[in-house]
């Protein structure tokens, strides 16, 4: 089973890295990290490169495909080299996925009109520019697309994955062997919970950034 | 405020990256990657490398010192040279952390005899033979050592840190942010919650690994 994650510069670590701590755990996985070039790619601060093994042009396939978002993807959506490779993998899927605003790259690449799709909460309306139907959960499948909200989410979407591939028990062991039992301290993490004032303080600091 | 990880061979890529998504938010925080050299550094099955701007013998200080774990952590419980750097960057730090069997280091460079910890819960038991106190929750505070339990429980003892240096409104953001409202598709993170079956299975499968 080929696990297959665009790596861009600019991507959000945690995007790419929940996924696929999920994924490489399942039976016979073989992941291989893609990028426009081979080498060390830099995520949205440039405080850490993830090394791509593999250049686009030397990948036409794989069973699953993530794309894993961050602020970057505003550019991405009009590079066509990018959609264009999208496109032709995902004619090879099994399973095309995203995290955060991944899916605009998706929906940029026209794999998603007419299609329930997330992204990010703050994003969300956006997806129908590209004739994508938004879904304000936490993780979105319709037929072999499955989209996952914000960053964090993408934990939960590799559960899902994991269990539509493996099965449940399969998916179960993988969640304790990540002790993912989580306490997370406060209940702010989707917009519908959080109160004004941390919206507010969170658009401050995505604007400083 | 400088955020210092170190990074190893065979580290599990989530135990770093959960509380670096979160604490990289911090206002002025700067992140640094270290390892014993410059260069990628490839996480337990190989599949990916995670890039060290820097190596140990370069960075002397922290305020913030994260750990993280992996199998690897079961050698490098006896590498002299990884825990004399341990002891003697936490003589700089306002915090030092672990996630997962980075505790055990911690453990090992004897920075936790007879303060409670915790760890992956499969090894908690052994975090005693270093003098430390087992503790099956999922963050662990005694005084500036804050510990994590298993792999993803890195991004709870991330927020739990950011609330306690930027204070409980600026965490929440951070929250919001990465969208952290957590819905795993099961209930099977912790031993204690997984059936029987479930631990069974993941025992299997870290046999095999």
């Amino acid at each position: 089973m080929d696990v297959t994650f665009l790596l861009f510069e600019g991507i959000t670590a945690l995007d790419a890295i929940g996924p696929y701590e999920v994924l490489q755990r399942l039976p016979d996985a073989r992941v291989r990290f893609v990028a426009r070039e081979v080498g060390p790619v830099r995520t949205d601060n440039g405080f850490l490169a993830l090394h791509a093994d593999h250049a686009m042009h030397d990948v036409a396939r794989a069973d699953v495909l993530v794309v894993p978002g961050g602020f970057a993807t505003r550019q991405l959506e009009h590079d066509q080299a990018t959609l264009e490779w999208l496109r032709a993998v995902d004619t090879t899927t099994t399973w095309t996925t995203s995290v955060c605003t991944g899916s605009m790259l998706l929906a940029a690449a026209g794999l998603l009109v007419g299609r329930e799709a997330t992204t990010h909460w703050s994003q969300l309306s956006r997806l129908s520019e590209y004739g994508a139907v938004p879904a304000s959960r936490r993780v979105v499948e319709t037929g072999k697309y499955v989209t996952a909200a914000g960053v964090s989410s993408g934990i939960d979407m590799g559960l899902t994955l994991a269990a539509r591939i493996a099965g449940d028990e399969y998916a179960k062991a993988i969640q304790l062997g990540i002790e993912y039992d989580p306490q997370p301290p406060f209940d702010s993490g989707s917009v519908d919970k959080a109160d004004p004032g941390t919206v507010e303080a969170l658009i401050t600091m995505l604007q400083r950034a």
